[in-house]
């Protein structure tokens, strides 16, 4: 069988992480796809920089995207990241008749359903199990294992960045800023990381998450996401306190055939399994109507896992094509195009909360806040006020039972108006 | 596209599951797959009895094995469990030309290799993601999502039934009997629970995963197995006292080109993940070189979630069938027989170990035991002699840093012998 031959797009951690096991591991991966698989092209920013990882001798390093385009190329791994260059480049070679593999989150969740398109008019694979949780198999596990159920609910831990910060602030009691620092000292974050602590990452990854899961497009502007800058230390603490762990959530999961989606910091009783997962660490729970609750737990990122899961996607592409003809199903609906998702309305969503007021210590607060959530049907399940005697600044926490997120908007509103209250109130789901 | 027509041996818990999935899923089955799926033959005991479970009408039930080889059925979907006859049937129809998919792991690990060849001889799928942990997509992500790794270590909770007693005895107190008695009438056990509590059903998963993670054989008869019947609560309340969980665990792991495998009681330290799987649930751990530790955890048996898993399976045929030619690699090694495993020599391993010795409580028997242990290269890591005053039978619990399997089985043959000794050394591994 002809060696399969790879143009790859980027050279970064992943990049070296994916010429490294395919250097180390390639008896393995020679025995399960029966072909030789090797790095021919790859195109850099600088092509004269010197570089440690083995890639085979017959590799050239480029500049000219072009030279990923030409005969001597079955399959461009496009592992640039950034959305302009990357879109142009896969469109390019899909164009070309190359395989396409990504780990473009970014990518694909703005620009996904066309790239899709024009690899099923072409009949070629567009695979991107890296794109989402790293080495974690949550897009084959959707896509195919999974494939049979009705997925009723889908949460996940999918930035490594933010949970080690979390779980740092949580554990260590460090501080939002000393936590970021240590991530960023440790590799984990990237030097801007707005896209980890903001949450874009996390909603990126989602938006490919629900394409899966429900065969639906979810217009990635249509998200709600909320970072992990609002989470304080106070907020941990006093969650701790109630038995729970903040974590930032990607969640979905199917209301009368609409779909709910958000990214946010989401308390998390310290008994699931979802509060446990610390470090960067990332984790995936998919409820399925058939197969109950399912988890995957791994390692999120990284050379070597992501590249994991990358050679995963070129080895799929290789069973494939080792047949006399191949037929590939990108999306896991058939090539067919994903219509767009019926969203549930912002206001409909129903869910537990955790409110923090900052008032100031005057009697009745308390109790005008407590009247203002009955009014507008929120049930209060737990409550702790903390002053300091003649403090003037005090924090109120609720925790409530089930509400609708018009009225929790509502009384956000109202209480935020009132003259005793001192800052914005912070609130958070609970899971 | 034409129906796709499943006949099914067997019409018990999954086989009733699959087709409840097959009804309330059938629209979702459907836009995955482009084609319907229908059961059209069913191989039961009694074909007349009345079934509550919605089928469809053009279903019809026989007692006759040759109705499910006729023209009319594209693939066998064995669930009848059992070994001898389970293999005729697959035989069969492997040389009927029909695609088969199976939950039936004691089958395919006393057989697996021999089936495998004839399904590769005859170009056909011979699909088994049911047969291991119910509704974990364990074997799609050892055969593809973890393809390009080398496996250093797996390890597994694959039984529902042996990981409830275990962890209804650790939680709640219970005795053996009476944890049991609670799983069959809950239905988790079988009303033979022998291949449950001997660990017997754990071996003949782990036998199907070493296939799939390492390309070898392992001939289950060459596999250690312990159960969970030697288990006591004292060993539970011991290993809970240091810090430890017992669970019944299968590990595989390669050392020096080796393989290591057993199914045993094992103390797992409460803070790892594995610890926390309660209840009836499964959960694989897989350490690649590459993708680092994955954990998956979900219901290890049951209609539904098994249900979910053969479907799957059924729908990658689907998938594989909608090409206009088809090519099946069921073992994840390009149809290339699989070679004997290399097994590591018993003796050869190496752990930490939990030790229960029971003695009678006289001066210097701790102290000669630990002198045995000494000569035998054994390091004690931690102690505890728990006697009543004056009693005639006292544990002394020791747990030793990393020691080979050959010593262990030395000091436990020379400790047995003593004359202060009353009842047989109780020991367990150390994960």
């Amino acid at each position: 069988m002809k060696t399969l031959r790879l143009g790859l797009a980027g050279f970064g951690t992943v990049g070296s992480g994916l010429a490294k096991i395919l250097h180390e591991n390639r008896e393995i991966i020679v025995s399960r796809t029966g072909r030789e698989i090797a790095i021919t092209t790859v195109l850099v920013r600088d092509a004269a920089r010197k570089r440690a990882v083995p890639i085979g001798a017959e590799a050239r390093f480029t500049t000219n995207p072009d030279d990923l385009l030409g005969e001597d190329i079955d399959v461009v791994v496009e592992l640039m990241g950034g959305v302009d260059a990357a879109r142009s480049l896969i469109t390019r070679a899909l164009e070309s008749g190359k395989h396409v593999v990504t780990a473009n989150k970014h990518l694909l969740a703005l620009h996904g359903p066309e790239l899709f398109a024009l690899a099923a008019s072409k009949g070629l694979g567009l695979f991107y199990e890296a794109s989402v949780a790293g080495g974690i198999p949550i897009v084959q596990t959707l896509r195919e294992s999974l494939g049979a159920n009705r997925i009723e609910r889908l949460t996940g831990i999918l930035n490594g960045t933010a949970n080690y910060i979390l779980s740092e602030m949580t554990t260590n009691h460090l501080d939002f800023g000393t936590a970021l620092k240590q991530a960023q000292d440790l590799g984990y974050a990237e030097a801007d990381p707005m896209l980890d602590i903001e949450g874009f990452d996390t909603a990126h990854k989602l938006v490919v998450l629900i394409r899966l899961a429900y065969g639906r497009d979810f217009p990635l502007g249509k998200l709600p996401v909320r970072g992990i800058t609002q989470v304080s230390g106070q907020d941990i603490q006093f969650a701790r306190e109630f038995g729970y762990r903040i974590k930032l959530l990607a969640q979905a999961r199917e209301v009368d055939g609409k779909i709910e989606a958000s990214v946010q910091p989401t308390l998390v009783k310290h008994t699931y399994l979802l509060a446990r997962v610390g470090g960067n660490y990332n984790a995936v729970r998919v409820e399925g109507n058939a197969v109950g609750p399912i988890m995957l737990h791994g390692q999120g990122a990284g050379g070597a896992p992501t590249g994991s899961a990358v050679m995963a996607d070129i080895m799929a592409l290789c069973r494939g094509l080792n047949a006399p003809c191949a037929s590939f199903d990108n999306t896991g609906f058939g090539n067919t195009p994903l219509p767009p998702a019926d969203i549930l309305p912002k206001g409909e969503g129903v869910s537990m909360h955790y409110f923090r007021f900052s008032v100031t210590d005057k009697p009745g607060v308390l109790a005008s806040i407590a009247h203002t959530m009955a009014e507008h049907d929120i049930s209060i399940a737990q409550a702790v006020q903390k002053g300091e005697h003649q403090s003037s600044d005090v924090p109120i926490v609720f925790l409530t039972h089930k509400a609708r997120q018009s009225a929790v908007d509502e009384i956000i509103r109202i209480i935020d108006g009132l003259s005793v209250t001192l800052r914005p109130t912070v609130h958070f789901p609970i899971l």
